[in-house]
């Protein structure tokens, strides 16, 4: 069973992501250390006691659909109910509208351990904090009040409406189409799949963010509008009252995560017989500007997404630990007793386990790293948030894509790692495998994180914010150097040949860009954000070794460097000059 | 739906692994290179018009246990009739017994075929050919007559029944007994567990092969022998009679392959009430010789693993294939047209598409050629026999290991290239990455396998047996360099440089285990696999092109040597130096 690894947690917020460092200067006026232990400690307890013990039925029995409603796994409507009690839906969300307001690092930190105990409960969360997100950037004080707070404290759930049959990775091509009605509202029509608790037994109203198309809109993405669609429409003191016209017409019978309702909606179908047709809906926004709002949300959406591939990653390294310390077969050069060996003393094991630990932990880092940047933005004013934002835009992608694949990764070693008892699915290892393979899909697939980190990312600035933060992770290196400390073997050339892997890649890019040699940028993309993660990764565990020098953390820096880092030079090799085999061979696809 | 690569097999088989050579040379009087083409193109239709269709029912419904007898799903065990009268159980099985003793070549390309549309199908005939192989090599001339004819046509299916709860990697835990008894039989007590095909409705007997102890054994592997179980004894004319005391006591409810039943097995706890308790069971080859008896089962079951990874490789392969063909996002360079690109224009989705298809390539290389390898250490006598015979033991674990990795990693491509639709079970994609994650498990974890390969199959001939493979690998780096093809880019390079590393590495492993620093090699066991398998994969793909002078293999080469066969260099250093870093983190697991 999960059990939150807080201090971890807290290690690298405070230490790698510099949550320490920024409440110190001040920048956190209502946090403390020790707030910042308890509500670590107090989401942990939660997720390993109430949210984990539920994960199994609801991977068992799922989300069932029965005449456009549908029922939760047993059990869930009562977490959910205590899990808002406890005040988690609102832990990093705006006080104004009633949340606690702390840093999003804390949010992003519990969203972790949701998501390692029930990557299905998790991610509901997840969109309604994108929703509070994009209505507080975006939305009229009107609109607001109404919705805010019953986001915030969780009494309602938000979804995302983006996807249709033909307009997945492509928004440009959405068809849904709205209509302005008379009294300022609009009527909303068409099909949107794909949808991530668009309908459940939770809440008493559902708030659907929805893109579509007004009918003077131009062509393409320039042409789409963002409208908020209650499920029920909310009377004049906000309590839900007529039933607005969006079904849900099915559910996805999914790979895992499946007491996450996937769900076709439907609007404006008519179902609502007692009105005209047409879903109710409201403007967010100006018109035609819709897929600004919804990249407001989007962005952190795709850091929490990422959090997931953290989580899942967590989840499968302890079932795994556990099992192999458990588990006896086979004689091993470290074990004195009789009878067989835990497995865990095994080398190929060990090799194993440390392999899922560090990857694990250095997508950590990078994710925690990102989220730390975002609050930065929100803190500081003027240039300092400028940087802070770009720091952020920056570390969005490669914390998704990186977080996720290795969350797939994870899980597999972890199955692995349980030898036949991985394929038995009371083990749960394999539940972790179908769970974490849908994180590099959704949010914008792993490869539309590549290309928007090579053609949108590195570019900020005019090419120097990546180069800057290049810079920044070298000092890391000499930390490393400078700690004079043997236990590091290699690690510190370890790290700067990646760094030096990263630099060149980067430079490459922004060459080919600049160039305009796209095509080979895009051929480059998905190394390149590999060799990106495993540099900044090497990094990240160097200064966290430093800071701790503890040697159990020293010694999974040395690990990670001197059996996973190595990759950045091929990954380069790849990323550089792989395009023009790439185009060649090709050809036999089309 | 998948379609049998018959192409791609043939060549495969001709002109890397060298059947065509072979026939040449007469090894194979009865085999021309029309009849190759001629079964194969059947086993292909079979694969893709017969078998195929019922892959789908067979992921849904599985196999279902009541009453200790197994029912397979609807129309399978009409399906397992009409494959069995189509003579393919016995291709490659020995005349003597009915058998059309056809190189072991065109079984495992057969098997190939079955597994691609099917792995929970195509997992049942390994284990009656290795019950086959076993009884050949090993059992009484009277066993033989009763047993060979009914497995080598298929009318009964065999199972190798090794694994008990506490003895799954290390069978020197066995605990299964068994008893003389005055006839001459033997009475076998103990529980199974995994056994595939243990029990089911497509045969009228089933075959289990056993090892078990006897009651003045020695223990540990020494102390080890292997009868053989009918589940009904047959009379005197070979017919079916008396119910043996063996019975399934339940099926696993496992992550894939669905429709194999895997199965907990009982033996000699009196569910036959008519008789005295134990299984009746009879001795194959010498008491206490069973663990040799059975490697030979295991050494060609692990081939036939290998292949089923490549098999689900390549099935995924296509599946993603086409979907990127047809489904349509966004703009691409390379479009002409008005409206969406098929997304296999653009250039990350072929990046997926060509790593899948080149990692399936190689991997299909390697397997085949270790498939020929068996033939020639058949054919030949003598000194010839004894080199091919080294050659199949060495790529053996490599094949295994490297393939059902592969397996893995392409059907999770596979899924990724799907997007949303991947994780959906509709499209199948799923059920692919659900079914390869069983292949790096079975028949020996391919943590074992690399074990293997360093600990048993490098010292073979005092070490010169792997330094004489890696010379002729070498050959193929010539043949690219003289063709003088300006398609090849760098191919030839970065083979030489992939040979470089392996021979590093090998000779890295040869002195650690000559030095008694066993450990070492043992914690660079998997990364040195992994090594070997691109080096020899980009040299085999190396040789196809040059033989074939198709732009298609030379590009795909290419792409492989360019962009993937790159990672051995930081294999290279893994399997080298990663083992001191490895223990000092260690020391944290346990």
């Amino acid at each position: 069973m999960y059990r939150a690894p807080v201090d971890d947690i807290a290690f690298a917020l405070n230490e790698v992501a510099g949550l320490r460092g920024a409440i110190e200067d001040g920048l956190f006026p209502d946090l403390s250390a020790d707030l910042v232990e308890a509500i670590l400690g107090e989401a942990g307890r939660f997720a390993g006691e109430e949210v984990a013990p539920l994960a199994r039925i609801g991977d068992e029995d799922g989300a069932v659909l029965k005449d456009a409603a549908v029922t939760m796994p047993e059990g869930w409507k009562d977490l959910y109910r205590r899990w808002v009690d406890g005040g988690w839906n609102g832990l990093s969300l705006p006080q104004e509208h009633g949340g606690q307001g702390l840093p999003g690092m804390l949010g992003v930190a519990a969203l972790e351990m949701w998501n390692s105990a029930s990557m299905a409960f998790g991610i509901g969360p997840i969109l309604t904090m994108g929703a509070v997100d994009a209505l507080e950037k975006h939305a009229s004080d009107a609109l607001k009040a109404v919705y805010l707070p019953k986001l915030v404290s969780g009494e309602w759930m938000g979804t995302m409406n983006l996807t249709e049959p033909q307009a997945g990775s492509d928004l440009a091509a959405l068809r849904a189409r709205a209509e302005r009605a008379d009294d300022g509202t609009y009527r909303i029509f068409g099909q949107k799949i794909f949808i991530t608790y668009g309908e459940h037994d939770f809440t008493d109203n559902i708030v659907h963010l929805v893109l579509a198309r007004l009918p003077d809109a131009p062509a393409g993405t320039r042409g789409i509008s963002l409208f908020l669609v209650p499920k029920f429409l909310p009377d004049d003191n906000g309590v839900p009252g007529a039933r607005n016209d969006v079904f849900c017409a099915s559910i996805e019978h999914k790979l895992g995560i499946h007491a996450s309702p996937t769900c076709t909606m439907i609007y404006g179908d008519g179902f609502a017989k007692d009105r005209e047709p047409g879903a109710v809906g409201w403007l967010i926004g100006e018109e035609n500007r819709g897929l600004a709002c919804m990249f407001t949300m989007m962005n952190n959406a795709r850091l929490a997404v990422g959090m997931q591939g953290v989580a899942v990653a967590e989840a499968a390294y302890q079932k795994a630990l556990a099992y192999a310390q458990e588990r006896r077969q086979g004689k091993a050069a470290g074990h004195d007793g009789d009878g067989m060996a835990p497995i865990v003393l095994h080398p190929d094991v060990q090799r194993n386990l440390l392999t899922m630990g560090a990857l694990t932990q250095a997508a950590r880092a990078i994710a925690y790293c990102c989220a730390h940047a975002t609050d930065m933005a929100e803190a500081k004013s003027g240039d300092a948030a400028r940087h802070w934002q770009e720091r952020a835009n920056l570390l969005t992608p490669v914390a998704k894509a990186f977080a996720t694949d290795v969350g797939v990764d994870v899980a597999s070693l972890g199955v692995q790692v349980h030898g036949g008892m991985g394929y038995v699915e009371e083990t749960g290892a394999a539940a972790l495998y179908r769970d974490a393979r849908i994180a590099p899909i959704y949010e914008g697939t792993n490869g539309i994180q590549a290309i928007d980190l090579v053609m949108r990312k590195l570019p900020q600035s005019g090419g120097e914010h990546v180069i800057g933060y290049i810079a920044e992770l070298r000092e890391d290196v000499e930390a490393v150097r400078a700690s004079n400390l043997p236990e590091f073997g290699r690690s510190a050339e370890k790290i700067a040949a990646a760094l030096d892997d990263l630099e060149a890649a980067t430079r490459f890019m922004q060459a080919a860009l600049a160039d305009g040699r796209a095509d080979e940028a895009l051929a480059g993309a998905t190394p390149y954000l590999r060799l990106f993660a495993l540099a900044a990764g090497a990094a990240c565990l160097g200064r966290g070794a430093v800071a701790a020098k503890s040697a159990e953390r020293i010694a999974l820096c040395r690990f990670f460097c001197e059996n996973l880092a190595g990759e950045t030079g091929a990954l380069r090799e790849r990323a550089c000059e792989g395009a023009e085999s790439l185009a060649q061979a090709a050809a036999a696809l089309k």
